[in-house]
């Protein structure tokens, strides 16, 4: 099924987001059944608060095709976007957005408000969630179990 | 009246977009009283969709002070922010949003929604708009004027 085809290459970038020490997301811009972008999140790294995965995998597909219309592109990404890149997706006229795990502390789809649904902007991309959710959130999960495992033991050594 | 003053500067921003041609919408950053960053429109000319004033500042008043949380910082901007602004504005932790024009066709602070309204989100930044409102509105207008007369022409000679 080639929406998890996808998904499993936004893990992949997620994964390498996780080997940096950033927030394990990660995402995949696809058109013509091709991939033209990939990026993960490095928030930390860049110290850039627009550095989420989509963002940069948006900016390097407009790069790729030579214009801010990414018009007929699907985007894949782990995680249910947040307010900034359910925006830029809808700015960048991106077709389809598929997601994984939902976000319950800031996703705009559909947990904890349904952008695509406010009247009055100029583009509405459709949306697919639940793909390899399980995997997704996991990998979250995970992360953040590790992050407080290592702040308790710095807390208990100091 | 130092909410005049920088919109002042925000606008200088807007004229340079428009001698490209570009939607006249400029953006400042100010932190203690300083201005850390400036930007306007870019979206034309480098065919990204996220080259908003807005986001372009952000990115550049991240690299100037060396962090991601924008923390005590105030940004000015001509026109309300769209979704992608408002949401880049409240992931960067900015403490106040000054606007001049509405936006009733994506803005997303009080026209179209409100997006600092909404549950859920790790932080709230707090909004004045108004701000030389008619003056940053008329640079929309003229712009958009001039373009439709321009166009105009072109199927008039054509």
């Amino acid at each position: 099924m080639s929406y998890e085809k996808y998904m499993k290459e936004a893990i992949k970038e997620a994964k390498k987001a996780e080997l940096k020490d950033e927030v394990p997301i990660g995402c995949v811009i696809v058109k013509d059944d091709k991939i033209i972008a990939r990026a993960h999140n490095l928030r930390e790294s860049k110290q850039q608060s627009i550095a989420h995965a989509e963002i940069l995998a948006i900016e390097k597909a407009c790069k790729k095709i030579g214009s801010w219309r990414l018009e007929n592109c699907d985007l894949y990404v782990t995680l249910e976007p947040c307010p900034m890149c359910s925006g830029a997706i809808l700015q960048s006229r991106i077709s389809n957005v598929i997601y994984g795990a939902k976000d319950f502390k800031g996703g705009c789809i559909e947990s904890c408000m349904k952008m695509y649904e406010v009247a009055g902007f100029n583009h509405y991309p459709k949306t697919i969630s639940g793909i390899l959710e399980d995997e997704c959130a996991e990998l979250l999960t995970s992360f953040f179990k590790k992050k407080r495992l290592i702040n308790k033991q710095k807390k208990a050594s100091s």
